[in-house]
């Protein structure tokens, strides 16, 4: 179903690694909406996922970047404004690793040299990103800018680790630039933290199958899902949520306004009482 | 412009009064993106304003009933499905009203029965609008419900007085029921937190225009229009926003998370010196 | 362990029933660091409960008042006033009550003359007794008024029923309150956010043992209890936090900012594998 | 005056570099209260600022560290417990410099080097101090962490740059490891969130005596002084508030849930009206 929402617009989606990731789907509902996009992974990725497949759906390049590099990202920008021929309207950031949950090494014993990867990676690409788009003033007035995040930024979950540490950051980044992109440019930044999703990435925390289920008893119209977030997305970047800037936007079926639900409850006392 | 983004919905509106209520704009767009509506307010609102003007365009009834009274809002729920001919996809409150606030009464010398009043009208009506929708099933799976706020409920604003507590009140309503119309009926609840908006309610509270121009110059992207909020709104009646529930949606462009703009900063320091 | 924190300070504590209220303890504590009390609650629970042993011990009049009366609380005020032979430091309110809950009445079944008194008695009562102190210029400069309060007013818990939407108006009520009267009069008022705690009260919500044990689950410092609470008030009504006002202070060993805890997780996947 | 809140308790105070420094009066306090302290900072600090003077006053070893070298820290904690004789109860982590806000670089222009170094003595020298702290089991059961931070962490404000992200970034450390110090050793961790304070690091900031001025016009209390603070954090390492973890307290004079002053209000009003 098409609505013709980002009809005209054309946007750069980070992250897209397979059928599993929100990247894929956003970038499949986006040119569903009328949008031309460009896609961009790091290299490695490229190689190991199906993007090929996808940019043959979307009819869109596939552009190598890593996005710690600023110097990718400049050409990656230049490029994407070469190939639309012109300015760009929305941006999907959906980036993010840390060596150190892969690795299952405990909070309380991080390497440094690892944290500074995860930083690095998952919120300090997404202020180079910015930097280089206002730089270049390669955004449309009015334009969009996603990065997706999860609210362990706000609440400890078990097992989450420094991503906790890089999400927090990334929603400031999102809030302190946006202030400066909007005065200048006219240009919205948000955050949308999703439900825990069973992508490639979200399989890497050990435990994510339990946090699934408890999040899915917890939520009153269960877990947002991919589908869901890239339906979202385009709203997001749609021109009828253009006053909506530096909010950090829960997209989780109410998970993050609950504090206990029947289910939980009753799934935690049956668990008690067995000890 | 028009996206069918509601096509085949059906919706009612509270409290379109003019044109410069933010419900007649949301009764508009609602219209225009393929909506069928009912419209609502108090007897007296019916006459002081224009609604017959907005149900000819809108080509929609109009029904009488007082926010406030259980009686009048099942008999409102009940024609209104019998002219749709179905249940209810969406409904939008924007109802809001202080006795305390009209006449000018400090709040730390509150009238407790114009207080009463104020909570029955602002908040208690929105329990009472919702027990009504789930008592009768009176809701589609998936639909949307939205009641409008202001930032008043979590900051406090000079001027703006028990309405900052009606509006605390509402925004708790939301997220309460929303948990059980979610988990029983797949329907969403939310809040939209907008700018301070020139309607005529809002001209009532005393220095408004202060509070506009003050808002205007703290907000990135400027304030938030009526319009720009009837746009919104129909995002979140849309299908594609439906795991988003129990939030309470800064539509602001970017106000709640400034702390201190350059322009806010600057008008300060320039009143601060003459002093 | 006395410090003699609040030595010279004098005080009005609301709401201690018996010896498992946290009203109680503070009145102890508050005693035991120096302070003068009077101690104050309806005629009714006054007949109910051991208050008199209480009195004794603190060597403390008790003066019975409805907190929902303007005129009883005003007649409280002078009295203590009078008691003191000057004006006040420090203030509790731990009044709180729904007749809905009390019947087990469901949120979506909500009787509305029951949660007008819900209101009336939990939250309003809080507006009343501080517009009594400030038009009777009752409060010291720098004295310190406390509500106490339940996360419930931000996330949803299953049985709590309107009593979160009564905290939520409680907690705004302490904020626009704290506004005027850090303004004008130096004084601050603040609530804290307390973990389910097994008080009377407590005991009369459906389900407040699994609450309990889930909540101590999650938190990793446990549960606070009435007397971790005593405590923590003690040092809110001292001289050491004068510019803490206008906030919510969770005290509840972690709970608030917990997504999920190892104990929490490993209960309920037990829990779970059993259905 | 002293209360003997901390008679018998051994901390670790971060960041006194002359008598404005905050942790130079929370140094004075805590030995008031009857703590035995050491004091620590760079090198280069050391050299700079007046810390001798104070090491004699409180008598208190200086130990130089830099706080984002973990051989440091470790041998700082060392050498600590060998001067008690024992386990530590409470530290104070005052730190924080960005070389981006120095040299006066637009956030929208950041040097990338620099913002590492801003990252890593603002933010991630507090989780390599516990780290090392929970490595070595240095504190004492029911032990108190507290950081220093900045509403710029949730809001933004002019000229606070990357700053902002820094202390967004600390404070979700403090939520991190708070869950697990309290989990495993029962120390508790939290930040407080102060006024903007006239200290030699604020002063850095450019304008920060405009902002001075606008939240003592915001703030019903006015600014919380480098005084204030200590009395607070004096609270905050004692016995009586135990169960307070893993947040972030806003100590503001009500700055943080202020939205508009009537001070503010005039102020800007005036100095709009001379454009």
């Amino acid at each position: 179903m098409s609505y013709n929402l980002l009809k005209g617009k054309r946007g750069i989606v980070f992250g897209a690694l397979n059928e599993h990731s929100i990247a894929w789907k956003v970038a499949e509902r986006a040119v569903e909406e009328g949008a031309e996009i460009v896609l961009t992974n790091t290299p490695i990725s490229l190689r190991m996922g199906d993007i090929n497949r996808l940019a043959e759906r979307c009819n869109a390049p596939v552009i190598a970047a890593d996005a710690t590099s600023v110097e990718d990202l400049e050409s990656l920008v230049d490029k994407a404004m070469e190939h639309f021929g012109g300015k760009i309207d929305f941006v999907l950031h959906s980036v993010g690793m840390s060596p150190n949950v892969r690795k299952n090494i405990p909070y309380q014993q991080l390497n440094y040299t690892f944290l500074d990867k995860t930083l690095d990676i998952s919120a300090i690409s997404f202020h180079k990103l910015m930097q280089v788009l206002y730089s270049k003033s390669a955004m449309n007035e009015w334009g969009s800018i996603v990065a997706l995040t999860y609210m362990a930024a706000q609440r400890t979950f078990v097992g989450y680790g420094d991503m906790a540490d890089a999400k927090a950051l990334l929603e400031s980044v999102a809030r302190s630039f946006g202030a400066i992109f909007g005065r200048d440019h006219k240009v919205r930044v948000n955050t949308v933290s999703q439900s825990p999703t069973a992508t490639t990435a979200g399989k890497g925390i050990a435990g994510m199958g339990g946090m699934l289920d408890f999040a899915e008893a917890m939520s009153p119209l269960g877990n947002a899902t991919a589908e869901d977030c890239a339906d979202y997305c385009v709203t997001l970047f749609s021109d009828l949520t253009r006053k909506v800037t530096m909010q950090n936007l829960y997209h989780d079926g109410g998970f993050s306004n609950m504090g206990l639900s029947e289910a939980v409850y009753n799934g935690f006392l049956k668990g008690a009482k067995e000890e």
